[in-house]
């Protein structure tokens, strides 16, 4: 090993891909504080305070609200872990990656997978999923509200009824939805939704929130067979943070970071926020639209927090994510599964939703298409401008 | 919810329990840097160093070295969850809860968990040991080398040998030792160690390091059942850090701050690093034997980075602890389990293990337990010193 290293130095990012987006300076003043033990006093006066603005940040009323010791795919793992059982039905609504990676946990844990499928990026009828939760009368059902892949949002209120109707509990993924649009855990009937902390939130990564209806809270305490995983163990993990029994070492420093974003949503409002991404998300969709792009999902089912323009005819999008780096130090993503090649996935959401930004990444995409030699159709950046003057 | 929120404010605290312990400014100072993408070029670079210097702390040449994106109990649960197998025997040498703990994590996997067990804190016979697993023929061994609840260390070599003559693995809890003392991987022919981020290492929680020989990998290809959990599933994390292919949003946050920590491991090199431990330990002995206590461990069995003594009669130790957190903001942990009520758990490890810290912990200990009314039979800060001078 060499025997001295230079300190750490990071670049500074733009970060308008799927996540992580930019975290705000009084998180990252927050999250630099000296840490505290796991079961020191101020840490559960911390993680209580998170427990709290959990729920109001799902829309919930549930009690049973907590942060996971793992990134928003632990999250995932965590309502799958606890909710499906080997040998019984679990109903999927795929249409996108993240839904199919629901599916691929719920076989591990031994659970029968059936799926009702739609192109990804293309939404579902409502009655058709109905029928299908009816016809396969699962003992779970799971959906992502907000689908990363795609940017695709699917509320869910239909297949939470239908799920409840045959007795079923229903899973949302809300990991691009919280913090950045409408969870509305409680009016959408939703049992167990989990989220991240880097997306909507605007916190590093680390933590996973997680909220469970009362209904769901019942079925994990008849469950017969012990959850696989005794990390992820919900009941567990209840006697540390309301019993204040030793589980496991959460993390002091992801808590702050975590405390602090969420107090960041709770001053701003929810409402307000969800305006926020709203007005952005329209002002950069109607940029990309003036500059001859199209988006891969149909209006009115597009999530607020992330875009996801088709890529022109001609336009190597790997070419313009490495020119965006190269020259911006300015993050968005492609597409990947089906989608590689065919969209980009762009965020606005959490401190980096604001007109500003939309109207830079805006400027800095016209800059790497035309360097790939494509001619914007229109001025996208004025356009959207223009759509932010109106919203005012 | 309210619509104003203070800014968080942590308590300073003087973190001498088991972990976490003392961070050092150098790593706060990574880990407060603006964060990049978990597909970043940076991140994969330091990524990268993470796992070598990961490689160095365990003393190992293999060169399957990650961080688990969970806190040290993650790791064991990446241990179990991809070396447990359903209905294949799983022996176990347990003499503290973390290697029962173990035990639960492996029955939960379907294995069939076999048991030599000692009391809490008293040391196995190799000799018996051995003829344990000689008689058992596991498909794996487990033990805990550096077991936290009771400072007591188990180096392992001979539990490795056996396991390798009937054709099993060995897994090896170094949580309490990486970064403290030996943990030796290869020497000690331990096939899977496991540790966290916040103890001998002297980083924030949020991280599992992890290291895999090259014959584990190869038992792990040739498994026939998939590993239950998708987001520790030890193939799948692979692909990420050695293909770059996403799998889950690693922190960037948590691996500054971890590449920070294992630099100052490397720059300080760990044989000296050792011997700090191993030195400011025996100051620390002398002192609380010099005050009248008795250690919990045999002389030769105890962990240099933990501490145990016997809680003298008469003293509630519960009160000790209050005393320390609200007249000095000094965390130490008590007993639990068999030994609730009967010692402490008093750590010096990693950034925390120093001279002056010694002699400030016995100094507070003997304030602590004066207050409730045990008079201490020496000085026990003057024999640290002293110690602490003859060590020279």
């Amino acid at each position: 090993m060499p025997n001295s290293y230079a300190p750490l130095r990071a670049p500074r990012r733009l970060l308008f891909g799927p996540g992580p987006s930019l975290v705000a300076p009084r998180v990252y003043a927050a999250m630099s504080q000296t840490i505290v033990g796991h079961l020191d006093p101020f840490f559960f006066e911390v993680a209580d305070q998170v427990r709290s603005l959990i729920g109001y940040a799902f829309s919930t009323a549930n009690q049973f609200n907590m942060a996971i010791s793992g990134t928003g795919s632990s999250g995932m793992e965590t309502a799958v872990a606890n909710f499906a059982e080997p040998g019984r039905k679990f109903a999927l609504l795929s249409n996108g990656y993240f839904a199919d990676r629901i599916g691929e946990m719920a076989r591990r844990q031994g659970a029968e997978v059936v799926r009702l499928a739609k192109e990804w990026g293309q939404p579902f009828d409502p009655q058709e999923a109905r029928e299908f939760i009816k016809r396969e009368r699962p003992h779970m059902v799971a959906f992502v509200q907000a689908e990363t892949s795609t940017g695709m949002y699917n509320q869910g209120k239909p297949f939470c009824e239908a799920a409840h109707e045959v007795g079923a509990l229903a899973i949302a993924d809300c990991v691009t939805s919280l913090g950045g649009m409408p969870v509305l855990v409680d009016e959408n009937g939703i049992d167990i939704a989990y989220s991240c902390t880097q997306k909507g939130l605007a916190c590093p990564p680390g933590l996973a929130p997680v909220t469970v209806s009362p209904r769901a809270l019942e079925r994990l305490k008849a469950r017969t067979t012990p959850v696989q995983s005794w990390y992820l163990d919900l009941q567990l993990l209840d006697t540390y943070y309301t019993g204040h029994k030793y589980h496991h070492t959460a993390s002091a420093t992801l808590f702050y970071a975590l405390r602090e974003a969420l107090a960041m949503v709770a001053e701003e409002g929810l409402e307000q926020r969800w305006e926020r991404h709203r007005r952005n998300h329209l002002a950069f969709v109607a940029g990309i639209e003036a500059m001859g792009l199209e988006m891969l999902v149909p209006e009115g089912h597009r999530l607020w927090t992330l875009n996801t323009p088709r890529v022109p005819a001609g336009v190597d999008e790997a070419k313009v994510r490495q020119y965006l780096l190269d020259e911006r130090s300015m993050e968005i993503a492609g597409g990947f599964g089906p989608l590689a090649g065919k969209i980009f996935r762009i965020g606005l959401m959490g401190f980096g939703s604001t007109g500003e930004n939309a109207i830079l990444v805006l400027e800095s995409l016209e800059a790497a298409l035309k360097a790939q030699g494509y001619k914007p159709a229109g001025n996208g950046p004025a356009a959207a401008e223009k759509a932010l003057a109106a919203a005012v």
